[in-house]
């Protein structure tokens, strides 16, 4: 460790079509090097630690320093994938151990909104706060939080899956197989669903025009309400009422100052973000007699989960400006 | 600082009609020297900081050297009590500093439940967890954080009120003026409404019998159930797996090791405690791939509040084992 590690320093974010890879320079993560995006052998373990092995030394230029990883799902502190929603055939399977057998590297692989949530902390919309809460709207739900000015893996790796908070017992199915699971009410597929169930009621509408089958997907709510259509916008409204509740109950425990918003849905920006604002100002507790949190998107996009495994792997190894040995 | 301090380190737990109060050995907080509990004067901050200051000088022998305390509430990271349900005087008040100049020493005040989990963490049945949760199941529900080895109190001081979390959206009325908030399913109140529908519906029942006017408390519940009343013991289960609910969305979020259930409804013990395991096993999102969380009692009962707010004052003050200046 007396030396500066030859090589680029790489974060990749695994999900369940794409593998996003970004390596960076080892004194500073914000100078990226390269960037790519290969597809992802979701069913197959070793596969997956070739394909990353491959991708990561072809953009690296050679084995590089450390490499960081983002998977979604539970993802022990020691880089065992127990399960993930996303790659249904890597299960129980030691992913860090095995990407540093392949590649001679430190390797630290965290749950993917883990690693985004560094990202904003570190370098995005959540700059300078101590306690930050950072939600994805995308298929699901993922989560990241900062408490106390760490970030904050819990006991076992698994902090943040508010997706699974029950919010309405009698609610709408889960993936997971319960009900009323935030997921199910808030995410980008609950989205679709949302708009699907108005397009069936408004057969004159922009929405039914969308529908497919009686399919919507989130962005082709997304994309009516941009558009202007009033059912979209009413279907919007609704729903950002329901991320307000999950938000509310976030910030009750929590008390963190700001909410970065990613994942797919951020693209709709104040579309979205004022209308769950408006609500989340009646929904959190002793409102009146606290400052109102702060709602922000995300700044880094898609690349926040590789962005942020690169800077826990750089901070793993201790080759950040913040100083050898500073892990977050 | 570079003296010990004279006199004694006091913490108060300020409830709404007791002030329960623990005077401790300035260099071990361990060290009981004198307890007492003095009535509230819930309606008027002047005459409860001269409460406070009277009980303090006469336990302690004089002016101590620090003062913790407890308060149901948001009580800011500066001790300002911003809101508190049982003492509906106290509003937009600056306790801490109001106590300080008083009293003459420094003056630590938290949330009451904040304070007891520094007390069940440090000395209590959380010893040894870097990230737990407590709980207290009382006439509401009041709650405390430590993640990554840190008492967490939010950007603001408010962290740890999951009794306004949101669980059914078309729920039980909440004090709060909502609906479906956890503290309305399952708290010590929520139990007594429980155990009132019951009676109702069961007039044969131990719990009608103890009905007055069909009004029930949660400890009549409690005490039916202890007799082995079989329609309490069926509304206890009802109740405990609404209790598991809320921890499974808390647990979901935090992934805490262990769960400190404080409050009056302890005393059930594993009449309580049991059912909530079981119900939590099939709630917590990912529970085949991940460790159970630990569900115990609180071991300080009734006092963690007073000893957490003696242990914080000592540590603001740096004159416990733990080496000065370490404040949790």
């Amino acid at each position: 460790m007396g030396e500066r590690p030859d090589g680029t320093v790489v974060g990749v974010d695994i999900g369940g079509t794409k593998v996003g890879l970004r390596a960076v320079a080892p004194d500073d993560p914000s100078v990226v090097l390269a960037e790519a995006r290969v597809d992802t052998p979701s069913g197959d373990p070793d596969a997956l630690v070739g394909a990353v092995t491959d991708a990561t030394i072809e953009r690296a230029g050679g084995r590089p320093a450390a490499l960081g990883g983002g998977v979604a799902g539970l993802v022990t502190r020691d880089g065992v994938v127990r399960y993930s929603p996303n790659l249904p055939g890597v299960q129980e399977f030691p992913l860090g151990q095995r990407l540093s057998d392949s590649l001679g590297c430190p390797v630290v692989v965290d749950n993917d909104a883990t690693a985004a949530t560094l990202a904003e902390w570190r370098v995005g919309a959540g700059r300078g706060h101590d306690d930050l809460l950072l939600v994805t709207l995308g298929t699901g739900i993922g989560a990241g939080l900062v408490m106390g000015g760490q970030l904050q893996r819990g006991a076992h790796g698994f902090a943040g899956e508010p997706g699974h908070m029950v919010v309405d017992p009698a609610g709408a199915p889960c993936a997971c197989g319960r009900r009323g699971c935030w997921e199910a009410h808030a995410s980008g597929s609950a989205l679709g669903r949302m708009g699907a169930e108005a397009a069936a009621a408004h057969d004159a509408s922009v929405l039914a025009a969308l529908a497919d089958g009686g399919v919507l997907r989130g962005e082709d709510v997304v994309a009516a309400a941009l558009g202007g259509d009033d059912v979209a916008r009413s279907v919007l409204d609704g729903f950002a009422r329901w991320v307000a509740l999950g938000l509310a109950n976030l910030v009750s425990v929590l008390d963190c100052s700001v909410v970065v918003i990613g994942g797919g849905l951020v693209d709709l920006g104040d579309l979205l973000l004022e209308p769950v604002r408006q609500h989340l100002g009646g929904l959190v507790m002793g409102a009146a007699h606290r400052p109102a949190v702060t709602v922000v998107s995300a700044a880094l996009g898609s690349s926040a989960g590789s962005a942020g495994a690169a800077l826990a792997a750089a901070q793993a190894v201790g080759v950040t400006r913040g100083g050898r040995g500073s892990v977050a």
